[in-house]
């Protein structure tokens, strides 16, 4: 078995040690006789390995007591619309469009309301956040969206928008347990699993408890009510049982790396490994404006198509896969979340200087 | 370690050969270098193994060209809402309600439209499947709905209903790929993974073609409709691609069993011999009427509430585990979906008769 860097934007690395535990507990977990894909949701046993995700998300996320955390499912898609059918109550959401996903988002809550966009930063791809330090946020708006980090352009909110008092929403996808947060800050969290902490197929909601509805509009289905998964404990019907089981699996990894000020000082050690190579570079350069890049995602290009198309493959040659930009970047890409190790950067590193000086 | 035969209703057991397969491939698919947990859903690895799961399962089902298959996510209880949001066009549904899961579909099929309830049998805690040969179908109805098999009560329709030439709509989670079936019957079938073919966070929807809808109401969120699915072939957003996977290997399984064909055979002959006992037994007894009863699902009591909590302690103590009824029909309830081994089922009996023996 020989295992690549893989620097895919998602569904993205995990944790060695928690596919090598999955992989031993797979007919057998923990004694019980069968597998966790095996467990009906209801058996203690399963009960057990829910009640400790939620209980060690909590603790890295040093969670305010008025939130609730729910394991859903539908990815962040599906957030798009469970968002505004849910916290749309004076029909008005405003809307920060910093990429692809924020844009969708917007489109989807123009469904269910009156939808503001208000800033974005299409003009230049994505390539910056602008200043949200004084928005003209709607005076009725039920809440302010944005995505925190953008997998695709390699952006992120250093400085939360202001929202004037009004909830703030986030897509936090691809930063998500990436570093320190203050929840209090937020009226909801999303975050789709197959970036930072698990299995395509489970979206983790952060949601402060005055924000649930006790009454949606008589069209939201019943499974895309915050509400009923809130009562249920996530449990209103089968939820992705193998999934959240491995969340719950990286939750403690992550605890054991420190937690998320660990995670957050392995993330700038890599990041900045890498960012400062591209900033002293002759042949390769950054896409975004410094002052947004993110930790987790770094778009970065020769400024040559082809050169670009024979580093991904070379690099793929070395164990090092996934490079390829995307299409509406370019170049290459990056994605280093959480558990690429440092030795996965150093590597990528060491062969960006490798084939700059065999093409510079 | 040590498995146990696991009764379970769903999650249920998995073929045991599927589980090692997974366990060896969890952090090296076929030599690709990562888990296909950590595989990007755009890669051709995974497109590879979407497209072979789509494949295996055309082939068992014997799919006519007509029909699409995807899969999607949220379970059977987001298919109640997604079943009336895209397939009502009159705005008319009958349903036939012959359990829990039936009446659920039923009550979120009210909130888009007019929804008769053609059929039931609440009367007698739905112990049995109505005549359904000459329904009052309404002249107008979008659909008729049913729900195959009851997980709960142990029933199955083993003749579908006459829906007068109106599109059958089928709920087969707990006898989906169970015994040979003719798609071309059904306008919709849809299954979730947990019980016959993989893990919880997939559900299978297979639909005619011209039943997928242009449009669909303003309210129907993207993620909701069929037809997004089915343009993107399931790749609309990040899909529950390791849930997929398992399905897929699943399908070889089964295929390896001699097809439908086969797991009909493999599970009658298991049925049999439960069935055979119960109606022999001096001390247990089936639940339903002969006639309707399920090849999945077998609820059994004593009669006496006390001895059926001794033998599901006891049961479980010799390794047959999940044998407790669910609370609405009480005793016991033991699930034999395809990967339960005829061995399985005979260790249960002979636990019957030497309880029956020890406590008759």
């Amino acid at each position: 078995m020989s295992r690549v860097y893989n620097f895919s934007a998602g569904p993205a690395m995990l944790p060695e040690e928690v596919l090598r535990q999955s992989s031993a507990e797979m007919l057998d977990y923990q004694g019980c006789g069968m597998s966790v894909m095996e467990m009906s949701h209801r058996s203690s046993s399963f009960q057990n390995i829910l009640d400790q995700a939620q209980q060690d998300l909590k603790d890295l996320l040093a969670l305010p007591d008025n939130y609730k955390v729910l394991f859903l499912q539908g990815g962040a898609s599906q957030q798009f619309a469970m968002v505004p059918m849910n916290l749309m109550k004076n029909g008005v959401a405003d809307y920060i469009v910093t990429g692809q996903w924020a844009k969708k988002a917007y489109a989807e809550g123009a469904k269910y309301g009156k939808a503001n966009k208000l800033a974005t930063s299409e003009d230049r791809t994505f390539a910056y956040i602008p200043d949200c330090a004084d928005l003209p946020v709607s005076p009725d708006a039920d809440y302010v969206y944005i995505c925190e980090n953008n997998t695709i352009y390699g952006t992120k909110y250093k400085t939360l928008p202001n929202t004037k008092g009004k909830p703030l929403v986030a897509d936090q996808s691809s930063c998500f347990l990436s570093e320190p947060v203050d929840v209090s800050r937020y009226g909801l969290i999303f975050a789709g699993a197959q970036k930072n902490i698990g299995p395509a197929g489970v979206v983790v909601v952060i949601i402060r408890e005055d924000l649930i509805p006790e009454e949606v509009p008589a069209f939201v289905p019943t499974m895309l009510q915050y509400k009923i998964h809130a009562d249920n404990n996530s449990l209103y019907n089968t939820p992705p049982c193998y999934g959240i089981y491995i969340c719950g699996k990286v939750f403690q990894w992550i605890k054991a790396q420190g937690g998320l000020e660990g995670m957050q000082q392995r993330n700038l050690e890599k990041a900045k490994l890498l960012y400062d190579f591209l900033d002293e570079s002759r042949l390769f350069r950054g896409t975004v404006d410094k002052k947004d890049r993110s930790l987790m995602n770094v778009p970065f290009v020769t400024g040559d198509k082809d050169l670009d198309a024979k580093f991904v493959k070379e690099a793929a040659a070395k164990g090092l896969v996934n490079l390829k930009g995307h299409r509406t970047v370019g170049g290459m890409r990056a994605s280093i979340y959480n558990a690429m190790p440092l030795a996965g950067v150093q590597t990528l590193v060491d062969f960006m200087k490798q084939f700059e000086t065999e093409n510079g």
